[in-house]
């Protein structure tokens, strides 16, 4: 997979250096890797998130299983949130609901997260999920996330957020 | 992790072997032991999935990421569903919601699915999730779920649901 | 308010009488009348309905209760789907779930059902909801919901669905 | 309907008088008269609301309006969630997801709050809806809801949050 081009999406990053800081932190997150996804399109207030299919990561009827759907998709909302967060914050996944609208059927998957409101403490995002297959693209999975800010802390180990949210 | 007893819950399968046919799927979605997920208990309308915390599953803050959690609590309530369908049905999910309560911090990870109402077509589920450190339990996600009964399908990739639902 | 002019969709309805068939049903909802809802535009896969807000639909805060924006995000949603069933289909809600992102501040609240994925059984809607005020609009009001057709049936007290779904 | 008898929760409310303060500001709430809603149970970290069905508040089938049950369940949510926080703090509901599970068919509709999770900011909150017909109860409606605390404000329109959360 090739990136694509970045969208134009008319937020305004709080943090210039924002997409270094994106990428560093998803370079540390060991699952990620483990299920073969990488950045593949990163604006602010916006991230795409892709693997490839592989067998490895299917389900019974030998299509991409939904738990990896929802692991790109939260990560894509994860990080177009975190997109626009200053850079002493990090950021937290507080709930989100799925549909899934077809199964993960086709090379590749994509996830794509947009932020639909950023708050002071709380930022509203959507992500999708498409399926490339044969050089199409399906949408598979619909979301609606929320997620949290949380300020003075690193985004690693020594600044994770521990049990109170 | 040793199996747990399986809870007494009142339903009645429709399909007496339900037990084998729902250890049966299991054991064919490769993803569940790419990530080293297992049934630990069983019961009509009732399954619970474990898995060891290991490196590979982690997040940037070193717990176990949201998307491992959603893919156990997700198989979770689509064995405690499957396991009340008759033998010629497969199960999908249609859509779950999900809280992220805590971080994912312990020696392994929990989910548990119980049927809160099935229905001819639709069933609904609650899945919870818990992390156990030192011989102690806390809930760390906790989801409501949708799944969908498919008639006439086997549950392998002969009777894959393809796109319509 | 008056009637927005409905929107191109692209979607072909099974019933070309769609339009009386979704005004007559919602004709047929006290609840709508009771709040003060009225469809103001509509087309296949898509629902706008808008109420006038006043004191009685408020919480303590003085904005528009989430119960009532809920309640016209559901009904859009609804009338979305059920604008591409066939004439002896009846629609149910099975679930949804939305994010409120501001308060509902404005004289008017506009809610506004698109289908994301209409299905054999189940249809997936996205609906929004909009306070308008000073002749601007902000979203007040973002949802995912999952409608389920019912075949056989009439949009009315003798075609109601029962406990069975 | 006769008051229920509040349930031990085991949580311990930060605010003493936090009956008063719930039974307060519910009646701070035009939109609950309107549907004629009112507390019937109240402990920490638990509320219960019901009404009594009638024609005003029914969709197309006879049956009481999703969105009616939404409503209660939103404010059985929140108030369950209030009742935990100190003085001078107000709620407001984050977001939440239903599954209706059967049609509201009965002669009073009773909602139930329970929280699941407080937190320093967020509330995770169960509400179930149940009808009650010929004394007997039977669940009409799931939800899983995320409620925010705002501190430093009076829970009326001096305190509204405005915008920003």
């Amino acid at each position: 997979m090739t990136a694509a081009p970045a969208p134009a999406t008319g937020f305004v990053p709080a943090n210039p250096d924002f997409a270094a800081r994106v990428r560093d932190s998803f370079a540390r997150q060991p699952f990620m890797d483990h299920i073969g996804a990488r950045i593949t399109a990163l604006a602010p207030g916006f991230c795409e998130i892709a693997l490839q299919s592989r067998r490895e990561l299917t389900q019974q009827h030998g299509f991409v299983h939904g738990g990896v759907l929802a692991s790109i998709a939260d990560s894509a909302a994860g990080y177009a949130a975190f997109s626009l967060m200053p850079a002493e914050a990090t950021v937290l996944t507080v709930e989100y609901k799925l549909n899934l609208l077809r199964p993960g059927d086709g090379e590749a998957m994509i996830a794509r997260g947009r932020v639909v409101k950023p708050g002071r403490t709380l930022f509203v995002v959507q992500a999708d999920v498409f399926a490339r297959k044969g050089g199409k693209e399906e949408q598979v999975l619909a979301s609606l996330q929320t997620l949290m800010r949380l300020d003075g802390r690193t985004d690693d180990a020594a600044g994770a957020p521990g049990r109170g949210r």
